[in-house]
């Protein structure tokens, strides 16, 4: 995220005393309670939550603390109470929000397909791209459009999320057309740094995070 | 990650004492170290890092803590000896990580060019696929090989990191493939749970948490 951002993100929470950290892990509790409820499982404990989930069981207790009282004396959270208030709080229960996807090559097209996200309730409803061979091609049901048209686009179907998908000498450009027609919310899967006034929410995917956590523990054992 | 896995991870990390999430956030630190060293700024604080990466103070200096004094009484951390040290402990200095991907769609073909992963020491030396039309084709100068073909190719090329990037069905199989083949270390992208021994580290990538951390803000403000 771009110092900007990281400093605009730690002033909202802080007048709200949760940590943005803490935001993050409220979706892997979701997951993790979802998992718990299909199996049936009524009750799960602070202790059980942090060792699936690779946390400390304080810090779950204080995660859920910020947000009421959701214990059971003795038999822990009420697994699917705690999924419903948890999912209500993250802003993705029985609501759609309208993201528009800038980019659509590989990348892209990706994440236009990807699950995941319609299961949450993120719903693409633009996708540009600068390419004259893309645009007008469908592409999962969303025809594609030229980028000059993105502010227009962005009013007309009420966008609320702006998704990057453009390589790194676009991301900044797009980026700031995102901010000018109004979204305050984007993520950039762009390995770049983009700048973005304080008004506005950015989230960087870095998807060598992932690689490098497993790096740790390979450097770590016998295994290679 | 699989329930299997995740215990794995806890037994693993509990014999070091140091939390998986820790070792996610030592990838933040490194990146917001090296972002201060190329603005030629020496020292940074434990309560700077904090507020730029959203986090608190205390947990800054807790999960340093756990690799040992690199503050400096006063003037907070050397901001270029920590970055060499937590490079170190990444196990991302100065060396390279041989991955095989499987599935060259959109997302694989998207992943093996992603210029985060080569930045950071992490080299693609295999690409498999099922689909006869991908198989023999070059994408970012690795041929496409039948997936047939991935156990042999696993060991010829000393492959430490598997990559799935196949649907949602086939994930399963292909991932008892990499293990079968001696592979410890997997990253899932397919949104699906798999099953691996307690013996191999998975990370299962959600790229809808990063949209949810957003939705959380967007329904608390008034920007929409």
């Amino acid at each position: 995220m771009s110092r900007n951002n990281h400093r605009a993100n730690h002033r909202l929470s802080k007048s709200r005393g949760i940590p943005e950290a803490c935001v993050g892990r409220l979706s892997l509790y979701v997951r993790e309670l979802a998992r718990l409820g299909a199996r049936r499982i009524g009750f799960v404990s602070s202790r059980r939550l942090a060792e699936q989930l690779g946390l400390t069981d304080a810090q779950v207790r204080r995660d859920l603390s910020y947000f009421g009282q959701f214990g059971t004396s003795g038999r822990g959270y009420e697994v699917q109470r705690l999924q419903e208030r948890l999912n209500g709080i993250l802003g993705v229960s029985g609501r759609t929000w309208h993201a528009a996807l800038a980019g659509v090559g590989n990348l892209g097209s990706a994440l236009l397909a990807y699950r995941g996200f319609q299961e949450r309730g993120f719903m693409f409803r633009v996708a540009v791209d600068t390419d004259a061979q893309k645009v007008g091609r469908t592409v999962r049901g969303l025809v594609v459009a030229p980028v000059e048209q993105l502010p227009d686009l962005i009013r007309r179907h009420h966008i609320q999320i702006g998704v990057l998908a453009v390589p790194v000498e676009a991301a900044q450009a797009v980026c700031e057309q995102f901010v000018h027609a109004g979204v305050r919310a984007i993520v950039n899967f762009a390995p770049v740094r983009l700048e973005v006034p304080p008004s506005v929410r950015l989230r960087a995917v870095d998807l060598a995070i992932e690689l490098e956590t497993l790096a740790f523990y390979l450097a770590r054992s016998h295994a290679h």
